[in-house]
């Protein structure tokens, strides 16, 4: 691949372009900023070919565009650049829920008449709770698996096999999914799991709690540090998904709790088992790992 | 204090043993183990002044005995132990549901007639998934929390001191907790987080969901690969405080839900802004932790 432009100069925008980099993924890599502070600050670290809040110069011969923006910006993206793009230049973005963001370019690229172009979706598995191109890493892919979204209208499989390479080339592990099926997946492994700490972490902390919390609860409410704007953005987005999977996960708390009420050991038992196995079986380690909490009774 | 005996060779017991020697926290550090393959895996490793399974051996001239078995064998233990305790001897425990406990050592207590024997409960707020005396660690309550339940009929201010001072010299910071007011603390933030890891597994893990996991499945879902048999114990044990914990935290998850439902972005907004908040504010950081999932949005 020869030429890469980014939108966004974000944690995520600027770790594509440094894993880019270091792993020679693309001849030029050029990154677009709106702001000039930010604009300033990339150029002065001389890590990436050009940096520039002008979309001619940004798209000049460009192969393949990242756009590492919020869902909310990316319809005025697609607007201004769309008519610049070079002939059969494909489009990826990175962002959380990909139903909403194939019907917003798909939009775009009717209303710019511009069938040559093409889309493939993808969603890195990786992040941090930093944000900024200043926290920016090269290796922040590094082993993550990245969804390729494989069946968007506007893609083929020339543009899904440079899409997906190109992912490989930073660090992922790939793996192909329709974008209801990526959603849906998400909705259980990733915003589920949001959810579910930030309800422990307020049920949780009542009165002198604080004062005995072990390294369980702080694992378990991580993720709950994440940013509160962009979380909500991403549970919204995906409302109807994670909306279902907060079904099953209440009604697999509902049942617990009626075990527990009937003192019906047994069930309790098969639930905590099964939970166990299950996770045993994702991670192919056998309880080895160091730190939980109240192995006293 | 001059003389220890610890009963049950398993990680917690055998890491009081070693911690105790470390920190120099006893004269005479005896170990009192039921089977012979266990003893003489003690006796080897050299660890310990005495290991054995007589309890006049165990016992003789003993200043604090340390109950580190399940809930189910303390019974059995004292009303073997009691009658052979020196005058005056202090009894602790390290289970993870106190009210049980008490109550069965104020039972064996009335029955023994030894109302010159004290019993002060305690709960230190540390483990491993890893189990047995080959896993056991000096370093094992190292900046732990430990709740001290100093509101035993049992107990009287020098027997809280002697134990709290105990557990103090094997590094852990001491609470003084009621056994009721610990009971419903620790249901909070030990027994529910681990009835939500495991019901977040087996809601999470469907179809190709364990392709894509990151780490914030992990964190989020690492205690759920404790012991099921103790865990069952241990909820069972607690199963009203735990059931009133599950209800506050499914009417939490039902909320979430149904602002979900009628896209409420503001009060979802709200509701990971207040747990980002709370959690920050008891860890003393501000977001500074690597590894979460999903920033792209």
């Amino acid at each position: 691949m020869k030429r890469l432009a980014i939108y966004g100069p974000g944690l995520l925008g600027g770790s594509v372009a440094l894993a880019a980099r270091k792993h020679q993924a693309a001849d030029r890599v050029a990154l677009w900023a709106r702001r000039s502070e930010a604009i300033a600050e990339i150029e002065s670290s001389g890590l990436v070919d050009l940096v520039s809040n002008e979309h001619h110069e940004v798209l000049e011969d460009v192969d393949l565009v990242v756009l590492a923006t919020p869902v909310g910006a990316i319809s005025a993206i697609l607007n201004a650049i769309l008519p610049q793009l070079p002939k059969g230049a494909v489009i990826t973005d990175l962002c959380s829920v990909k139903v909403p963001v194939a019907a917003i370019v798909a939009e775009a690229l009717r209303s710019s008449g511009r069938d040559d172009l093409k889309f493939v979706g993808a969603h890195p598995m990786a992040g941090s709770d930093r944000t900024g191109f200043a926290n920016a890493s090269a290796g922040l892919f590094e082993g993550a698996s990245c969804a390729i979204i494989s069946d968007d209208p506007n893609a083929d499989a020339s543009a899904v096999a440079l899409v997906r390479d190109f992912w490989a080339a930073l660090g992922c592990h790939t793996i192909d999914l329709a974008a209801t099926e990526h959603d849906r997946l998400v909705a259980r492994i990733s915003h589920l799991p949001h959810v579910a700490a930030s309800a422990l972490v307020r049920a949780g902390l009542s009165d002198r709690a604080g004062e005995l919390v072990g390294t369980g609860f702080k694992d378990s409410t991580r993720v709950a540090e994440g940013a509160p704007e962009m979380w909500t953005e991403i549970l919204t987005e995906n409302a109807s998904e994670v909306a279902g999977a907060l079904e099953d996960y209440i009604a697999e708390l509902s049942e617990v709790l009626a075990n527990l009420r009937r003192l019906d050991n047994e069930r309790v038992l098969g639930f905590l088992a099964d939970a166990r196995q299950r996770r045993q079986d994702l991670y192919h380690t056998v309880a080895t790992e160091k730190g939980s909490d109240n192995q006293a009774s």
